[in-house]
Parts: structure tokens; sequence; C-alpha cells
């Protein structure tokens, strides 16, 4: 079999430290099962690379990142100091392009961001029954709200009028439609081999009143955005119709967040704009247990030339960075999505990510609210690897 | 002095019911205090309007409307049966209209929603600390994203591309900011009227490190949509300068919907967009106790001759609407903000305005859970008016 090669990306403040534990994890599960897995660490995209060279990463950077299999990102953004108005805003507009760089370059055109509240994680709400809340958040990853067309006129005026243009295409809304719809059903597939089960009810028609397997829940603002709005749903309903077995669900994403509150647990999978799903997995995230377990799932699943890219939801972290005192659990999750992930073809590898999962679910639940350094979760993790 | 005049629209669904209690709480206090209040009901904006005229309501219907000194606004929008799907849409786009018109036509450019959780109120956070929610969210209600600009080119093939136009002036922004920060002096000398304290300390550095009574915390993305992000920022540091003692703070929209559930009470004014801030309002809602009880107000604070707009956030229920199970709190929430706007110049209104809020507080905090019909829970109320 050919060597799955995955290009490092530590990025600033507690990244490094995070990544490092991964890496000692994927070193353990690459002897464990003679993984054919290799990596490579890159200083960039970092704060300290644009101290240095003027910019977050090289010219070329896509074009090298581009040989590989996955890119595995510690986190991005250096705040500065406080009193600094003009390095604060370089961390939102500057450190972070990288990542929107990649997502476009390598048209990764999902962002999935699964949103299960595992024993041991914060829970924020009172509801017991948010124990049950398994989600997946996803997110239009390529267009919409992002597409940085627009602009300032008369800038710094009193008469000023910034525009910034949305824009979505049939083609893209489509393949996302279509990508949410077919995890339902895996997701299904994968409760009935696991013996769990969860049913659905169709809440707009169409589905009838019968109860479901699965269910895919379109966000949209349609009461308002009216166009992309209207296409959305349109795209959903002709879509839908290739998918009979799963329940349908149309949520306007200001009574979303509110049942997501109210309910998280009756959502199965999501589908959501660029803009919106980026809300909406920033808020599954928090009520799933925090930054501190979120992954982010990057993904190009129709061109195998195209890396995907794997990150923790979470952010650098400048405050705690290079004191040991950051949790890689979310990092330890991502890195099993992204073995999951280079694992579709790969049993063996897929098996890793699976294995992987479970051990950091694992030390979730027997170490929760314990202080931990960010080495000792990391090896405590490997040693349940090892055993 | 002279007649105060409200235009009562009790719209669609629950609207009329609860509406029907908010009237009779008018009347009580109309009697009680003498007030120089007079009320007049229309049939429109509604479903059955436009059911009968093909439309919500009549051409010249904010013609008719100006001439009152506010709207009081039950609820709109009736989905229809749930196996047409195009009267499901018609609902969203069409019955829920007026209300954007309105909004428009009479430059109610300030959406003020406070969010406090108050005793007897849900409380979905499992944090004791909710109880200390207390903030007030102001969205920018004439422009941005809601301009309706955009359309769809080669409309249901294969090639569709939707666009929607964001359009910011800086004059609209610069006015939204203002009237954030004079909301939070107000509320920091309410504060101190009512010997409650709190006390707020600046995160951005912009207030060096001091300990200030009162927060402005503005929204944006302005990581992702730059142009207006950036104009929201410039206008938001230079109009803060006339206000050093406000405490600022700045937010990304993702990371504000995380915060709003980790730290909610941490909030003092929030500010943000036409999006951005109907998203954060239902979030800001449902933390603080839910569609029960929230009212949103919309307002043009500086021109007199437009009437301003209040209603209930939640929406017509048409599941439970002519059963009496609908509950008014929220209505009545609702009718107390309006009476204390329209008793900015007379303080007999203003407190008893006050009153009202007083009276459906501590009928809140009675009954909390309580099973009451509509009426019993209006009378309630009328009788602790009365007593
Ligand atoms: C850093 C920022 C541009 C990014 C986004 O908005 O997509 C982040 O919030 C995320 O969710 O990955
Ligand atoms: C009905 C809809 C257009 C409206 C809005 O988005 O403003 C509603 O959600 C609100 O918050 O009042």
């Amino acid at each position: 079999a050919q060597t799955t090669r995955i290009a490092v990306t530590p990025g600033d403040g507690i990244g490094p430290e995070v990544v490092g534990e991964a890496i000692r994890c994927l070193e353990t599960l690459r002897a464990k099962h003679s993984l054919a897995l290799e990596w490579t660490r890159f200083p960039w995209p970092s704060h300290a690379w644009h101290q240095e060279h003027g910019e977050s990463m090289p010219d070329d950077a896509l074009a090298q990142l581009k040989a590989y299999d996955a890119i595995l990102l510690g986190a991005l953004g250096d705040p500065g100091p406080a009193d600094d108005p003009d390095r604060y805003l370089l961390t939102d507009s500057v450190s972070l392009a990288p990542l929107l760089d990649m997502r476009k370059g390598f048209d990764q055109w999902v962002c999935e961001r699964p949103a299960r509240l595992l024993p041991g994680a914060r829970q924020y709400l009172a509801d017991e029954r948010a124990k049950d809340i398994d989600m997946l958040v996803i997110r239009e990853n390529s267009e919409g709200e992002y597409v940085s067309q627009g602009g300032r006129l008369r800038k710094g005026t009193e008469d000023e009028i910034a525009t910034q243009m949305e824009v979505f295409t049939r083609k893209a809304t489509n393949r996302i439609i279509r990508y949410g719809f077919e995890q339902a059903r895996i997701r299904a597939a994968d409760r009935v081999r696991e013996s769990r089960t969860r049913t659905f009810h169709a809440l707009d028609g169409t589905r009838d009143g019968r109860t479901c397997e699965s269910q895919v829940c379109l966000i949209t603002k349609r009461n308002a955005l009216r166009y992309w709005g209207d296409m959305y749903t349109e795209a959903f309903e002709e879509i839908s119709k290739e998918f009979p077995d799963v329940a349908t669900h149309h949520e306007l994403v200001d009574a979303a967040c509110m049942k997501f509150v109210q309910s998280p647990w009756a959502f199965d999978v999501v589908v959501a704009s660029n803009l919106q799903g980026d809300i909406l997995t920033d808020l599954a995230a928090v009520l799933s247990g925090g930054m501190g377990v979120a992954p982010s799932c990057n993904l190009n699943p129709t061109d195998p030339d195209m890396p995907s890219m794997f990150e923790p939801t979470h952010g650098s972290a400048p405050d705690i960075a290079g004191q040991g005192l950051a949790d890689p659990t979310a990092m330890l999750f991502t890195t099993a999505r992204m073995l999951e992930w280079l694992g579709r073809k790969d049993p063996v590898m897929a098996a890793a990510g699976k294995e992987l999962f479970d051990a950091v679910a694992a030390d979730l639940a027997e170490n929760a609210g314990a202080r931990r350094r960010t080495n000792e979760i990391g090896e405590a993790i490997c040693q349940r690897l090892s055993a």
C-alpha cells in the first residue's frame, strides 16, 4: 500500500503543544498497527512566520501542501498585547486568513462538525436529555457569505457605504445538501450496527407523518434572505426525493438557535450555509461540551488530489500558551476523525481512528474535571492505546 | 395633555387572544390612572386579510398606521396545512412581510430586546448564575443583510446563481452604536437608582483595565465579512471615545453565541447587525426564559412622527390558536415596554408601564410552571393592578 502523508501545521499559541500530543498518539498507533503513515511539520502558517516574512505562509504554500493527503492544523491567531488594537485586528483578519485560503484553495466544500455530548464533557444545559445530543452539523464551506466580494465606498466619511455580496451557486447547494442526506443514511446504518436506535418524525409534511431512522434539517433565513433561501429550499425539496427514507425538516436560523438550546437532542444532520453554519457549529460545540472537545473537518470528498484539513474548533489561547496547560482533547478527537477519513478505503487506518476516538472518550469520561497537564493527558491516552 | 393613540394589530393564530389580555390590562391601567390613552383595532396585517384580499394589508396601511403613536402587534403567520408546501412558504415570506414593511416604512432603526432571567421563567442553563442574566441586545433594524437586494440568475437550472447583497451605511452604523452606548449609561443609572450594582472590565484594552459600571459589546464577523466588519469596528472605536465611562468589548458572532451559553451574565448592552442581531436576540430570549416572556421593540427614537412597533418575539402558534391556551406573558411584557416608551415625556404613563411590568413579573414568579388559561393569567394580572 502507498504511504499516507500528513502535513502537520502546529500554528500559534497552544497549537504546537496540542499537536505534540497528536503526534505522540499517531506514533503509538503507527507502531501498533504498522500503519503506512508519515508526517512533515511546517513552521507556517503562523504568526511567527508572519512577523519574519510579512505574510502568514509562503507564496507556494498551497502547492507544497497539495502533495499531502491531509493537513492537521493546531491553532491560528495571536492577539498580541491588549493595548495594541492594530495587532489585535491583525489576528482576526490576517493570521486566520490561511484557514480560508486552504478551504478555498483545496475546495474543501464540506465543513463537518459532529456534536455529541460525551460522558465527562462539560454540560451547560440543565436538561438531563442533553446527554443524548448527537448531531452532525454540515456547513457549506466554499461560497455563500464568505466569497469576500464587496467594498467600502467613501471610506471613513459620514457618507460611507460598505457592501458585502453573498453568492450561492446551485451546484454547491446541491452537493452540500446531497452530502447531508448521504451522511444521515450512514449515521443511521452506524446506529443499527452499534445497536443504538433513534427515530425522527418528519416535520414539514414531506415524509407524511412517517417515522424515520434519520433526519436532515435544512437551515436558511428565507423569510429575510429570500433569494438563496428559496434556492436552498427548492434544492432541498428536490434532492430529498432521492432519499425517501430520511425525514426532512426546515428551520430558520434564528429559530434553530433557540431549538439548539431547547431540544438539541432532537437534531440529527443539520445542513447550513457558510456563515449560518459557522454560527450553528459554535453553538452546537458549546452545547456538547465546549471548545475543549470539538473537532472541525474541512473536507473535499470529491477530488482525491486535494488534501482535506483537520483542526480543533478552539483558538490559539495565547494566554495559556507555552505553559503545558492546554487540553489536547479536541486536537486528539480531530486526529481520530482524520484517521477515519484517511481510512475510507483502508480498514486498518479507519479502525485506528476509531480506536483513538474510543481512547480519548474513555479518558474524558474517567477524568472529568481533573486538572492535568497537556502531556499527562496525551500520555494517559497513549498508555490506553498501548494497553 | 394630548391623547396617546395606539394601533392594535392582533394578527394571526394566538395573536388575538394574547392581545385581548393586553387590552384588558390597558383598560385597567387607564381607569386607574386616568391615562389619556386610546386604541383602535385593525383586522390587518393578517393571514385572513390576505386570503380575502390577496395581500396581507391594504395599500395605504402604512399611511393609516402613521396617524398613531405606537403599534401593538400580536403575532403574524399561518403555516397552513402541513401537506401544502406552498402555503407553508407563504407563511415565512408573505405573511411576515408586514413586519419588515413597518420597520422600514417607519424607519424603526432600533430593535431592542431586553433579556433578563426573571424568577419563575424557565431556566435552560445548568449554571445558577443564569439568574443574573440581564442584557439588552440592540439590533440594527434598518439595513444590512435585510435590504432585499439580489436575485436569482438562471433560476431553477444547474447553473443557477443566487446573490444577496448586504448594504451598510456609516450613518446607520453610527446611530445604532451611539444608541447602544446611551442605553448602557441609562441602564447603569437605573441600577444605581435601584441600588443594584454590576461592574464590567474592559476587555479589549480601550478602557485600559479600569472597572466600569456599564459595558457595550460590539458584534461583527469581521474576520470573514471584512468590509462592514471593519467599518463597524472603526465606528465603534470612534464613538466609544465619547463614552469613556463605558467598557467596550468586541466579539465575533460565532464566539458570542458560545459565550451567551457559557456566561451570559457577563454581558450588558450588545450591539449587532440586522441578521446577527436577529440570531443573537433569539438566543438571548431562550436563555432568559424563552419565547413565552420575550418582548421585541422596534423603535424610531429620532422622528416623533413615526410610530414605533411593539410585538412579542413569539410566533402565532397556530397549533394552539383559538383554544385559550396561549400564555400572554410575553405580550404583557411587550405592552409594559410600550407604555414606558410612550411615557418618555409623560411620567404617569411611564409609571403605568413599570407597574404593569412589575405585576407581570410578580405573577410569573408566583405561578411558575402552573397550567393556566390565557384569560386566567390576564385576569390575575389585572387584579394585581387593581389591588
Ligand atoms: C477564523 C474564521 C474565519 C473561521 C470561520 O469563520 O470559518 C472560524 O470561525 C471557523 O469556524 O473555523
Ligand atoms: C419574521 C422575520 C422576518 C423576523 C426577522 O428576521 O426580523 C423575525 O425573526 C424577528 O426577529 O422579528
